[in-house]
């Protein structure tokens, strides 16, 4: 099945941008994953091709107009989800991601200016979504996250030694640091357990790095998760 | 000042795709701010141009080797912050963003694979940076979040009528929402406050609707400003 993504924007000319190079862009030439970027201003609805229009009770920049916003949405509504990206929605996590991934794609509107008029999410099942707490120019940035972040979990595109679930987030902790060769460079060297060849040593040491960075970068993960040891994984459990 | 951005990545040939268009890509073409994109490759230093090797310890992926990456580093630093995208990094946040967008630039290091060879960030003054907790393909896509944010808070990129102060996270709430014509759309109609003209009023009732709304939907970000009625603005003090 193939993951089918439907962007809203007003530059629809963004799109694939980065995501038609690397591994998603293999994946969408080998039609893994599908993706069409429709411009908003096609559903306008005067001769201006007006998309925005002032802030109500003032203040400055513009609003996206919800009957051109509900347009837009209800030409390519099918049941797949329709997430807006903003800086007021709930805060992707990789739960989410695998969910989205694991579904038949996503609708996502792109906003600029200082956003959609609210209603939009009141009149239709539009789920705000934030990819950090931080501001964006518009949303299109933030829709090519999201959909990198789902194609990488279609099956196939990792390919079959998948090194997706000892990642960060997917077990409620950071992953564990990672070494290469050359074994000493600049006086440093690879930790010695990573050499030593007992696999059992090195689940251990890998593991308690991760409890031990987890806590000292990242505190508020624990205490999300009620203590790293003892919780379950937030999404690995979901994996295939 | 120009801002100087210089990516360090495997694939250049992303940038500067979407930041090439519309707000960011305005500012581009002016001169508000530079991007360079350097591909990690070329600082190979083997006749295969080998980047990577797989990880001490064993387990799937490629690992981006220390070597390589100081040499990529080396050729372009210059007192710019030098960032690498990784999930184990500190997340984003705006108050980081507005440093950054005060300062001189920043040279930024794209992973792709299982990541950087830890000791670079021991060997360089090398930060790691979030952008959310979800795991992507490669660092570009975060890069460029990266950037846009930074670049929409250059001087004159958003407009004399800046809408940068209320927004979202500047502060430590979320933004209050938004409504523009028309007045009524499928029975729903704007707020009544927002259409009365009264400037206290309006302003009172987006404070609570921001409070509120961060109450239901955000409330570590209360709990982390030490109550949002108190709390200074994480960023909005450093605006000019």
């Amino acid at each position: 099945m193939t993951f089918r993504a439907t962007v809203l924007t007003l530059y629809p000319e963004m799109f694939p941008g980065p995501l038609g190079v690397s591994l998603a862009g293999r994946a969408l030439a080998e039609g893994t994953w599908s993706l069409e970027a429709r411009n908003i201003r096609d559903h306008a609805i005067d001769k201006h091709r007006t998309v925005d229009d002032t802030p109500a009770g003032g203040g400055a920049g513009m609003v996206l107009r919800c009957d051109v916003l509900a347009a837009a949405i209800d030409a390519v509504a099918d049941g797949r989800p329709v997430m807006a990206m903003s800086p007021r929605g709930a805060p992707l996590t990789q739960a989410r991601v695998r969910d989205l991934a694991a579904g038949e794609g996503a609708i996502i509107l792109c906003g600029r200016f200082e956003g959609f008029d609210e209603r939009i999410f009141e009149a239709r099942a539009v789920e705000p979504v934030s990819i950090g707490d931080y501001i964006l120019s518009g949303g299109e940035v933030g829709a090519m996250v999201l959909l990198d972040a789902c194609v990488r979990l279609l099956p196939g595109v990792m390919g079959a030694a998948s090194s997706g679930e000892e990642e960060s987030f997917e077990t409620g902790l950071l992953e564990y640091p990672h070494y290469t060769r050359p074994v000493e460079w600049e006086g440093r060297t690879i930790p010695e357990v990573l050499r030593s060849g007992d696999h059992a040593k090195i689940a251990a040491w890998r593991k308690q790095r991760s409890i031990d960075d987890t806590r000292l970068r990242r505190p508020d993960l624990i205490s999300r998760h009620g203590g790293a040891e003892g919780s379950s994984p937030s999404g690995a459990q979901r994996e295939k």
